[in-house]
C-alpha cells in the first residue's frame, strides 16, 4: 500500500505555486498583457516556437527585453478581433505541432477577462488547449453529488475514462468542467450534470453554489490559476448516475470514510481532492479539533490571483 | 433612510486593508518581531509613549533605524518570561495612561504564535486591550444561530449593549467572541453560546464549524488581522436566547430578507456583516447569478495573513 497523504499535503499538491510574486518576477515567464492588464504568464520555453509561428501570423508582439507578449495593434481593438487573430495563430501552431499541448485541441473557447469596454468584460476567447501555455486564469464548476440516508452521508465518485486527455483513470466528482464558450456558471453546472452523469435538469437545479475555491497550480501541462464554483447537490437515494459523454468509466457511491481513504491514497484528480477536503470542512467532518493543520489547509483554498475575473 | 450598501462595500469595509505589503513596507509602522518572526505591526504614533514606559520597564527594545520592536534578551527565552514581562509593562502603561486603548483593559490574554518550542507554538500571551496597538493576529469564533421552519430560514440577531466597549448598539451574531486565555476553538464557541445567549451545552454542541473567515481590518482602534472560526447552529424553534453577561440588549429572530435589509443599512458590527454574507453565499441565497460581485466579495473572506498561527 502506498504512503497515505495528509489533508495538508493534498491541498498543497493542488495549490502548488507557493509564491506567486516569485513567479511574476521570474525571467522564466513572459507576461501576457492585454488591454494593459496582466492576464497570463507564458513559459520562456514556449517562446521560440511561438516566435516562429508569429512570422507567418503576426498576431502577437514579443518584447524580449521586458519579457512581455501583447497583441499586435491591428488585432487589439476588440474582443472579436483578438479572438479571431489568436484562433488563426493557434490553428497554424496546431498544424505545425509548435506546442505539444495543441495536439489535445478541445474546440472549446475559454474567456480571458480585463476589457471593461466589452460585454462581460471579456478581452478575448482562447482555445482551451492553449490555456496552460498562456497561463490564463480559468473558471470551472465542481459538483459534490451527495446522498443522505440513515447510515450517514455518501458521495458519488466517478472514475475518469482511461481515454481522458488529462488524469486518465483517476477519481473525480460526479460532474465537473471548465466554463467555456460564453456559458454562465449555473448553465455550465447544469450542462456537466447532464453530460457527465445523466442528472436530469429538475434534480440538477437543486444544486446550491456554496462559494468558490481558488488555487494556483503548476504541472507538466503548464500554469493553471483557477477559480472554481463549488456546488453541493443532494441526490435522491434511488438515483444512479450514468455517463452520457463517455468521459467516465464508472460511478461509485461511497461513505465519506471510504472517500477519505481513496483521497489519502492519492487516487483523486488533484483539484477534485481539494474540493472534497473543502466539503469535509464545510460539513463538519474535518474540524479545528481533529485536524491540527485546519488553518493551513484552508489557506490553500482561496489564493488571491493576479489576473482579472468577471 | 440612509444609503444602502452593496454586499461588496460591506465586505470591503471589514477587510479594509487593501494592500498588506504596502503596510509592511510603510514607515508608519514598526515591525513587532518575536523569536525572529514578524508577529505584528505597531503604529509609529504609539512608539513615543512606549519608549517612555520602557525607561521604567525595559522589556522591549526599539530600533528606530530598522523600525523593529523586539523583546529584551532577559525576557526573550520563553513564553512565560515574555508574557510576564509584557504584563508588567502594559500594567504600568495602563496606570500611566500611555495608550488610550489600555483604559479598556479586558483581563483577557490573547495568544501570539510563532515559537515552535513552546506548547501549541505560542510565543507569548498579551492583554487583549493592547492587541490593536501591537497589530497581532487574533482569533475568534462566530455563531450563526439559525431557525428553520415552514416559512424558511431565520437568523437570531443580537443588539449589542450600549455599554459595550466596542460598537455599542450595533447588531451582532447570537454569540461570538475572541479566543483567549488559552482556550480551544470549540471550548470558546461553547462558552460564548452560554454567556452571550444562554444556549444550553447540549444544543451548542450541535454547532458545526464550517470553516474560517480571515480579514485585515484597520480602524480607529488600530490594526486587526483576524482569523475567525465560523459556526452554523440550527436552534430548536422554541428556543429563545437570553443574555447572561449583559453584553446584549435584546435578541430578534429575523427572516434572511430582514437580516439583509439591516445589513445593507449598515447596522451590523462590520465583521459580523461579513459572516452573514458568507452565510448567505454558503446557503445559496447569494449566487453567481444574482450577484455580479460574487467573486470580488469572496476575495475579502480569506486574506492570507503575514503573521503565524497555530
Amino acid at each position: 500500500m502506498s504512503e497515505q497523504l495528509s489533508f495538508l499535503q493534498i491541498a498543497e499538491r493542488c495549490n502548488c505555486v507557493g509564491n506567486i510574486n516569485a513567479l511574476l518576477e521570474s525571467n522564466e515567464y513572459y507576461k501576457f498583457i492585454v488591454n494593459e492588464q496582466l492576464v497570463g504568464l507564458i513559459s520562456a520555453k514556449d517562446i521560440p516556437a511561438l516566435k516562429l509561428a508569429l512570422n507567418r501570423h503576426p498576431v502577437l508582439v514579443i518584447d524580449d527585453t521586458s519579457q512581455q507578449v501583447q497583441f499586435h495593434d491591428s488585432y487589439n481593438n476588440s474582443c472579436s478581433s483578438r479572438t479571431a487573430g489568436l484562433k488563426d495563430l493557434l490553428a497554424f501552431m496546431r498544424e505545425q505541432k509548435s506546442w505539444p499541448s495543441l495536439a489535445k485541441w478541445r474546440d472549446e473557447l475559454y474567456p480571458v477577462y480585463g476589457d471593461a469596454k466589452e460585454p462581460n468584460g471579456i478581452s478575448l476567447y482562447m482555445e482551451r488547449a492553449a490555456s496552460y501555455n498562456f497561463g490564463i486564469r480559468t473558471f470551472a464548476v465542481h459538483v459534490n453529488g451527495i446522498v443522505k440516508n440513515a447510515e450517514g452521508v455518501h458521495m458519488w465518485v466517478a472514475k475518469r475514462s482511461m481515454r481522458k486527455e488529462t488524469y486518465p483513470g483517476m477519481l473525480d466528482h460526479i460532474a465537473a468542467g471548465g466554463i467555456g464558450n460564453g456559458m454562465g456558471v449555473l448553465e455550465s453546472m447544469l450542462k456537466e450534470c447532464d453530460e457527465e452523469a445523466g442528472i436530469p435538469l429538475e434534480i440538477a437545479q437543486q444544486a446550491k453554489c456554496t462559494g468558490t475555491i481558488q488555487y494556483f497550480m503548476q504541472s507538466d501541462l503548464g500554469l493553471q490559476p483557477e477559480t472554481e464554483f463549488v456546488y453541493d447537490l443532494e441526490l435522491p437515494p434511488d438515483f444512479v448516475p450514468f455517463p452520457k459523454d463517455g468521459e467516465v468509466e464508472s460511478f461509485s457511491l461511497w461513505t465519506l470514510e471510504e472517500v477519505v481513504l481513496h483521497l489519502k491514497n492519492n487516487e483523486f484528480k488533484p483539484n477534485c481532492a481539494i474540493f472534497i477536503i473543502d466539503f469535509l470542512i464545510r460539513h463538519g467532518f474535518i474540524t479545528p479539533e481533529n485536524e491540527s493543520d485546519f488553518l493551513r489547509i484552508i489557506d490553500n483554498f482561496h489564493r488571491p490571483l493576479p489576473f482579472p475575473a468577471v
